[in-house]
C-alpha cells in the first residue's frame, strides 16, 4: 500500500481477522464437545433436543453478553445459530436405528421426485434399507412393493390414487402402505381399498428445499393398524420431526385454510402485481423491509411448480367456499375504503385482531426479527 | 445429583459453558477493535459501511469454516450478525456532526408520536439540537417552528395539511420545512403554499419498531431549495439510511402498489381467516414454516394501528384502480381453479413468474433463510 494512512486500518483489520480465526477454532472445539454429548445421549437413549437446557444456555449467554457490553439481541441470535448447528450435528451423529429397533426395508415409489428423495434420506439416515422405484429404475414399483416392509407412494397428486390401486395388491399384509400427498381423504380411502396391509396417510408440511428436518412438521392420518402407525410416528420423531395426528377429513378441512386460502391469496397478489404496469425493480427502489418480506413470501411461491399447486387447490373439497369467502371479503373491504368509512374499517380491523388474539404481538416480534435478518443480508 | 450417569453430561456441558464464555470474551475484544476502526474512519471522514471488506470477511470466514468442518451456512449467518453489530457500534460511536457541518436546531411538531421520536433520536444522535413540540409540551408548534433551522411535521396523516397551513407562516425563509407522511403529493403542495422556506417531503419506509436504522430506506421528494435537500440527504445517509429520490406524484403511484395493494391483500386474508370458523390454534397445529411465515406477515399488520393504515389507503388516489384489479384477479383465478383448468392455471402462473423474473429465485433463497430462522426460534 502506498497510502501512509492505510497502515493503521490494515493492522486493525488483521487483528480482527486473527480474533475471528480464534472464534472459529473455539467453535470447532465446541462442536467436538457436542459430538461427545451426542454419543452420551445415544448411549442413554436420550432425545437430541433439550429445550430446558437451550433456554438456560440462551439466558446465561445473554446475561454474560450484557455484562460484557455486547449487543444482547445479536448474541442471542448467534447462540441460537450455534444451538441449531449443534442439534443438526447431534442428529447426524446418532443417525442409526436405535437399539432394539430392527432395520426395515423401505420402498419408495416415485423415489426420484423431490419429496421421494427427502424420504429416502430420512429413512436411510436411520439405518433402514431403501429401495427406490421410479420410471427410470430397473426395479419396478410392484416388485419393490412386494419386497418391502414399508411402501411409500410419493408420486404427483393427480396419479396417486391410480398408483395406489396398481401397487396395493403387491404390498404384504404384514407391511405398511403410506402416501405423502397434500390431500388425505381420497388417498387414504384408496389405500384402504387397495390392500389389506396397514395403512397410514402422511402429509409432510415442508418442501424438499428445507435446510434441516429438525422441528419440521408432518401430519399423520391413521388408516389401519396402530403398530405400524406408532412405528412411523416414532421414526419421524427420532429424526427431529414434529408429528400432528388427525383424521383425513379434518386434515383436508384445515388445509383449505393453511394451503388453499394462503396460496390463492398469494396468486391473486402476484397476478395483480404482474398487471399493475410498474416494473418490479421500480417498486424495489421504494421498498420497506415489510414490503420486501411480503414480496419474498409471494415470489417464493412462483419459484415453485404450478403442477404442484394447481391440483392441491383444485382437489380440496372446500375450494369453492374458500374462494367465495375471499372474494366477498375483498368486495366488502374495497367498498368501505372507497367510501372513506374509517369507523367501518376499524370495525373490520378489530374483528381480525380478535381472531388473531395475542398472536399479533408474537407476529410483530417474530416478523421484526425476520426483517432484521433481511436488512442484515441486503 | 444422585444419578451416577449424570456426571459425564454435566461435565460436557460445563466444558461447553466455558468455551462459550471464551467465545463471548473474544467477541468483546473484537468489538473493542471495531471501536478503534470507528475512530480511524471518523478521523479520515470514511463511511461506516464497507461492502467490499464485508464480502471479503464473509468469504474468508466461510472458507475457514469449511476447512474446520463447521457448517458453512451457520457460520456465514453468525458473521453477518457480527458485521451488523459492528456497523451499529461504529455508527453509535461516530454519532456526532461531521467536521465542517454546524449543528442545527431541529423542531419536531408531533415529536412525541412514534415516528416523531425516531426523528428526534436520528437528529439528536448526530449532535443537532432537537426541539419537541406536541400537544403536551410547554413550547407550542409555532414557537418551535420559528426558532428552528429545520421544521419537521410529524403528525397523523389526516391533520398533516392543516398543521402545515398553521405553522408554515412561522418557518423562517432560510429554514427547511419537511414532513414524514405516507402520501406525498398533497403534503408537498401544502408546504409549498404555506411557506417561502425550503421544502422537502419525506417518507421513512420503516416503522418506529425497527431495531436498527442501518440500511433502512427513506424517500425524499424535493419541493423547493436544493441546498437543504442535499443537507437532508447527507444527514440521512450519515445515519446509515438509504435515500430514494422521486417526485411526489411518482411516489404516490409506487405506494399504490408497495403499500395500498399489499395492505389490502393482507386485510382481505385476515378477514377471510377470521370468518372461516377454524380457530387459529387449530391451524397452527398443522402449520408448515411457509404458512407460519405468511401468518406472521399478516398478523403483524393487525398488531398495528388502523388509524395509520385506513387514511394511507383511503388517501391514495389509485385506491379504486388497485382494489378493482385485485378483485378482478381473484374472480379470474377462482373461475380457473373451480373449472379444474390446469392449463389456464399454468398460464397465469407463467405470467406472474415472468413479472418476477430472477427475483423468484432470490425470494426462494431469502425466504428459505427466513424460514430457517423461524424454525430455529420455535
Amino acid at each position: 500500500m502506498t497510502d501512509g494512512d492505510a497502515r493503521p486500518l490494515a493492522v486493525l483489520r488483521a487483528t480482527i481477522d486473527a480474533l475471528d480465526r480464534e472464534l472459529l477454532q473455539l467453535t470447532a472445539r465446541r462442536m467436538a464437545v457436542v459430538a461427545e454429548v451426542a454419543a452420551y445421549k445415544r448411549a442413554h437413549g436420550m432425545r437430541v433436543r433439550d429445550p430446558a437446557r437451550e433456554r438456560e444456555v440462551l439466558a446465561e449467554r445473554t446475561r454474560d453478553a450484557a455484562e460484557l457490553g455486547l449487543p444482547v439481541g445479536e448474541v442471542e441470535a448467534i447462540f441460537r445459530l450455534l444451538l441449531r448447528a449443534s442439534r443438526e450435528h447431534q442428529s447426524a451423529l446418532r443417525a442409526e436405528v436405535p437399539p432394539g429397533e430392527p432395520p426395515r426395508t423401505v420402498a419408495i415409489v416415485g423415489g426420484h421426485g423431490r419429496i421421494g428423495r427427502v424420504m429416502a434420506r430420512l429413512f436411510g439416515d436411520l439405518g433402514h434399507r431403501v429401495l427406490v422405484a421410479d420410471v427410470d429404475t430397473e426395479i419396478g414399483a410392484a416388485e419393490a412393493a412386494a419386497a418391502a416392509d414399508v411402501v411409500i407412494v410419493s408420486v404427483p397428486i393427480d396419479v396417486t390414487e391410480q398408483v395406489i390401486t396398481t401397487i396395493g395388491p403387491h404390498v404384504r399384509e404384514d407391511a405398511l402402505l403410506m402416501d405423502v400427498t397434500s390431500v388425505k381423504r381420497a388417498p387414504v380411502e384408496a389405500m384402504l381399498a387397495a390392500t389389506r396391509a396397514s395403512v397410514v396417510g402422511t402429509h409432510p408440511m415442508f418442501g424438499a428445499s428445507v435446510h434441516s428436518l429438525q422441528g419440521q412438521r408432518v401430519v399423520l392420518c391413521r388408516g389401519r393398524g396402530d403398530a405400524w402407525a406408532d412405528w412411523l410416528a416414532r421414526t419421524f420423531t427420532a429424526r427431529g420431526l414434529v408429528v400432528t395426528e388427525a383424521t383425513p377429513a379434518h386434515h383436508d378441512r384445515v388445509m383449505a385454510i393453511v394451503q388453499v386460502l394462503t396460496h390463492f391469496q398469494t396468486q391473486v397478489l402476484g397476478l395483480t402485481l404482474a398487471r399493475a404496469g410498474l416494473p418490479l425493480e421500480e417498486t424495489l427502489r421504494f421498498t420497506s423491509p415489510a414490503y420486501l418480506l411480503e414480496l419474498y413470501v409471494a415470489a417464493r411461491h412462483f419459484a415453485q411448480s404450478p403442477a404442484l399447486y394447481g391440483p392441491l387447490e383444485m382437489r380440496n373439497p372446500e375450494l369453492g367456499a374458500v374462494t367465495d369467502a375471499f372474494r366477498g371479503a375483498a368486495t366488502e373491504l374495497a367498498t368501505v375504503l372507497r367510501a372513506g368509512d374509517q369507523a367501518a374499517f376499524e370495525g373490520m380491523f378489530a374483528e381480525v385482531r380478535a381472531f388473531f388474539g395475542d398472536f399479533t404481538e408474537t407476529a410483530l416480534e417474530q416478523s421484526s426479527h425476520l426483517i432484521d435478518r433481511i436488512v442484515e443480508r441486503t
